[in-house]
């Protein structure tokens, strides 16, 4: 592991962000479910880009802001998403590539646009994300570059991918490559609507595959179907090597077997737009992990880099700003 | 007047801006002239982007960003300018629209792209902008569509248009149309580098054509050829009916006539780019203005929306700041 040539390769769906501030009448009013992520057709995707107010454009994706804030706090990265051959795939591609990842995913062409994610943000800075997949619905098994996973000290997927049935099966075929070759394999479950629609399989995933599990509150009592923290926490200790699970404000909780770390938020933060906030957490926790820290440390890495996207509009933090943090904790 | 359509019709390119952090020493080893705005071909933006980091993308626009300012506040707006038939295109008229601005100049299809600007924002929150023009090159006389100028108060239009030989054309076309229906002509210098390009032309215009004139510090004083800026102040005086003239921290200063108002900065700002400073100024005082307020109301408004926008990344305030600073000072 300690001469890998990346310390994450991370497989996901590649999107552009498109955010602007909304009130809670337009989510009402247009049925759109506050907090979680939908996926939405051209149709409507251009439906809704009509109700929305002025946008600020941002390249997204959870997983592609994950490996991206790993390579601004200085890890060895590299991505695996489709994108089209068209102006947002560009600036997806600029974007993550700027940031210091490897990204060689052959981009589609003469077919369907790049993602987009059109992600209304409520004065609570929640943010209500509608996804059109465009270019994302071609990512299949022959898009997984092996070499790359076998050449990373761990893989890091997102649960999204599982609503697409190639994705889902690149997916695994990346998760067996990685076990064969004693890469650690992380997943997201990404979101609870996600985890409610596969639950039986992702509870197959975690206990076959999955070493380092990220989850929210709401996510990992999904998946357990819980409404109690702890039981939901006694449950994915018997499943996963280590899991790492965000509760917001309540900071977070790392465990792995008999080893548990209780982890306060980073407190006076002013939020002003939670995209990105779980991306970031699992951003500072793998990084700081593949450089050998223990599993508080990482934690605490973690809640830094969500504190610090959280207080801007948009996904990923400005390296600067990450540097400072890397500069505070590690 | 008081019954026109219009309160503003603007003019101008059509640009989406990608905006990127950046430290100085990018700016010198690439030669890129801090706080100017520059033209460049495909070839050379192909380039510049290569050697960007990460970034975000905004409409933008200098003339863009004055007519959202203005529709924001709540002003009657329309705007003229030439996107493509592309997804930065759909993204300029989707903003634009979504701030309350009539838009319908004509897309250009199956030729260049839609304009971008990469604004490089140095430590120091200056922002040097590259801007290669694509489709913009296209707009000509026949886009102007004489019925909205005809049916406003005021027509703003860049001096950036000044770069291209047929936007010109429609810049001087809308002028004269203006003039003969009394409708107020408004015109920013936009860029020093650009006053030195244009200097006899743009104090022909100023002379014959324009009633409002908008320019900072160092471009008035190249329109002047002077390093006085008391000397232009009292040369402009003769020339336009109305100047509104901004010095970054140190306000601006409002004339017509033997009028004059020296109005302080706004105090305690967090600069964080100046992209769109002046373009928010103009938005101000062009809504105030049209409403029938004094000049110093007028100047004020527009250093508070400059204020704002300074304080954010991105060239185009929130509305609901906006509707702040209005009711702060209205």
């Amino acid at each position: 592991m300690s001469n890998a040539k990346f310390d994450v390769t991370a497989i996901g769906n590649a999107i552009v962000d498109v955010i602007a501030q909304a009130d809670d009448a337009l989510l009402v009013s247009h049925n759109l479910p506050k907090g979680a992520m939908n996926l939405i057709d051209a149709e409507m995707a251009e439906k809704l880009y009509g109700i929305m107010g002025p946008g600020k454009e941002a390249s997204g994706g959870s997983a592609g802001n994950t490996i991206a804030g790993i390579a601004m706090l200085g890890g060895k990265t590299a991505y695996i998403g489709k994108v089209a051959d068209d102006q947002l795939g560009k600036i997806f591609t600029h974007d993550i590539r700027a940031a210091g990842v490897t990204y060689d995913t052959r981009p589609l062409t003469g077919g369907l646009p790049t993602a987009r994610s059109l992600i209304f943000v409520t004065p609570d800075a929640q943010r209500t994300m509608q996804t059109f997949l465009g270019a994302c619905t071609q990512l299949g098994p022959e898009d997984v570059n092996m070499d790359h996973v076998s050449a990373s000290k761990v893989i890091y997927m997102e649960g999204y991918l599982w609503d697409l049935p190639r994705a889902k099966q690149a997916m695994l075929d990346a998760a067996m490559k990685a076990k064969e070759n004693g890469v650690k394999v992380s997943l997201t479950l990404s979101d609870a609507f996600c985890v409610a629609r596969f639950r039986d399989e992702f509870l197959d995933l975690a206990e076959k595959y999955v070493d380092i599990l990220f989850a929210n509150e709401s996510e990992i009592l999904s998946l357990y179907q819980t409404d109690d923290f702890d039981t939901a926490l006694q449950q994915v200790r018997e499943h996963c090597e280590i899991a790492a699970l965000t509760r917001s404000e309540k900071g977070s909780v790392v465990v792995k077997g008999n080893e548990i770390h209780v982890i306060d938020a980073v407190k006076g933060v002013k939020v002003v737009d939670t995209t990105g906030a779980g991306d970031a957490y699992a951003a500072g926790f793998l990084y700081a992990y593949t450089q050998g820290t223990d599993l508080k440390t990482a934690g605490k890495l973690g809640g830094a880099m969500a504190a610090q996207v959280i207080s801007q509009y948009g996904p990923r933090s400005e390296k600067a700003d990450v540097l400072k943090l890397k500069a505070g904790v590690l």
